[in-house]
């Protein structure tokens, strides 16, 4: 059995690593769809798909996990046809593993298996916090793992969101 | 003469039906364009154009009315092409029946004829108001047509409301 | 059980009639779907979607016709998403009528029904050669059902077709 | 050395001209990029990118300034490629002029140099004040040049914004 | 009395100088939309819209005339609506220069006047000789203005039409 | 030293095989980009982003290699921004493989180390070859690695390549 697994992942911390490592242990394989691929330097969004996908890579690597598959998914704005094209981009699997209500609503409604993830829930309400962290450089470090916060130093990240949260405060 | 009416129709309720009743009655054929067709599975747009199209056509069928077509019209998001778009994509039309001031403004500026629709204001509201009690699965039925009423069991329509309002609730 | 019948109807033709006759005889409706509906004033596209509408609804009242429903499809231009793309627009249907291979293997792939139309593969040489007929005037009308025509002529779509055949012989 | 400067321009008005003025003085010639292009007919965005291509061109004009370009660029909702987008629309510069953080950053990260203008935030501000003065048709021909406010008659613009204001008061 | 000239200048010969050399001596102004501006870097669309604008910008300038302006529009891919779209992203304008019967027939059947330019369809077999005099840097500056090859070299315009010609040859 | 190699990889045969184990021992890992992630369902590109994803994985898991990741890349159509839209959604990389002229020509024109992959030029002919025989259901399993055959096979894909071909035959 092949599970899929998709968020934002902005960034990809603590909370998302113990969801991976248990769905690891329990499936053939994890497929992890990074969604809104598309988006970037934005306060909500602050990475691009391939630091995001970097993130991911080396905190699974770093504790030894191999059996996961990575997938960026650009947005198509289109509910309709969203499971069709996350579909078409990634590789078969067998179940969903979510917990927001409309992603189990369109999985279910195309005939998918979809099972809960109760801790992924709380975490992305730590996601919104670890970003205010980030933007402000206090105590964001031990929220993520320390590959991840190698990877944003390396692309001086937190400097882009200390910008993109100035940028708020400016009229358009 | 043919009169245009552009409209969302989630769902398409009594005064809706009203609307088209009047317009039927008074020109030779009503051209229902579906606004938004593009959108659904939100909390503003929960049903699909199909799903709408079917609700409309049941209605107007239930109460004898024959003399009008449906199309779906997506969004273009841009306004300065948006009446071109709608006029591509609907039968010749000579009326527009409109309250909305931007749609007003829109084919005013691109000359047309354009007829206020006083009730059609009014309902926008009922819209948002029907779709409340419709989460809730409270009183609804009451709003609608009974043939639309019948449409929106056959695609368990209020279990989709339902956890629509619920995903509005998690952080994403 | 109702049916789902895509063409594009450039223009719709005689071979289009029988088709949808026979159709709207065996099943409750017939659902007839205008794909390409973005797309016009081309030699292989000539008429909006709008026009074509226009075209199908004349064609079928003036022969008594009565249950169908005429949906305008834009494209994707993403086959992996477009079965998704034409369900959501257009309202339920049962089996598609489809001789195309392409279409029968989406539709297949998506776990619906789909049966052959082997009159409407003839009929597709037939758009071609029509189109041409049109483009220099000749004797197209007997190729069309009246209504077509009476459209084809309020639009001045033969002086269309002749410009769009010119536009072809000059250089970009 | 050749200047870029991007706004929105909704509308023109004597703080973009000050900042133009002084960039034009400096610079070999200033590259004035309407950004938004594709938006119009909003409170935020009530005028089309040609419209504001009229007002920007016939205000530098009347001031006898002559080294400049205007460029409208639309929107292309990706900010990791949004600086090609620019570049590759418009003729090549030396050096970005802007006081907005994103745009800085975003120029930054892709090599260029890029020069505060301290004036441009605060115009901001007073874009929105001015077309609030606008859509209420009071004292907003102070804050605009002569030429701009001619513009704005000429196509009837107040009687638009006045109208695009009252959208907003009614639901959708 | 202002015209509109669409072209896709690729590049901006000798053929268009002239052409905008007469109409600039009829017309109050010229508005010059460039064609296409969304492509690049193929054969037959070797250059940005941002090299073009230069193009023409250096081109008239060195020959002294000043009533023009540029504005690159993209292309949209819907001829239904492309009228609109050019006219959102240019100035005001009262005629159309075309010979192009596409571009002719569309802004006929939009309302505008439209005026022949025999000049401009023989030039247009002109651009293609020229890419292809250019792909193997032979003789093709006695075709475009001075101004237009200093630009293409300072570019490395002719490299990079060498290597597309390359592309071409090998498969994909 | 991290290498980008894109492809089509329609299907991932031999000669991608050997490309991706010479780059792998010379380079510290190999990003994968897919190219042309949106198309699907023609001759051309008959698999979609998804199934290719698990042909390349299955295929490079069997022979041992490691070091390397793959990024579904979907068509942006517009080479002045395709640069920065790769960028976006790989990894970063420190050096590009390529040897399709545009390819090197885009990427060199952004400032990146191109290094040309002469055996990845004589391969993109075999795919066709191998696509033909594979509509045919001939001898193709000799041209791929026997992971790639059996992911074909499990998804049915020669049917939908015999389907496809027979698409080609039938006017639309």
């Amino acid at each position: 059995m092949k599970a899929l697994l998709i968020g934002r992942f902005q960034p990809f911390h603590n909370g998302h690593l113990e969801l991976v490592r248990k769905a690891a242990s329990e499936y053939e394989s994890v497929i992890i769809a990074i969604g809104s691929a598309n988006l970037s330097h934005t306060q909500e969004n602050p990475f691009t798909a391939g630091e995001r996908y970097l993130m991911i890579q080396k905190a699974l690597e770093s504790v030894g996990i191999r059996n996961f598959s990575i997938v960026p998914v650009p947005d198509i704005n289109r509910y309709a046809v969203w499971v069709s094209h996350v579909v078409s981009l990634v590789p078969p699997f067998d179940v969903v593993l979510a917990n927001n209500p409309l992603t189990k609503q369109l999985f279910s409604e195309a005939g998918y298996e979809v099972k809960g993830t109760p801790l992924y829930d709380r975490e992305n309400c730590e996601a919104t916090n670890i970003r205010k962290l980030m933007a402000e450089d206090r105590g964001w470090k031990s929220f993520v793992p320390h590959a991840v916060a190698c990877v944003i130093d390396g692309i001086s990240g937190i400097e882009r969101m200390r910008c993109l949260a100035e940028s708020d405060k400016t009229a358009d």
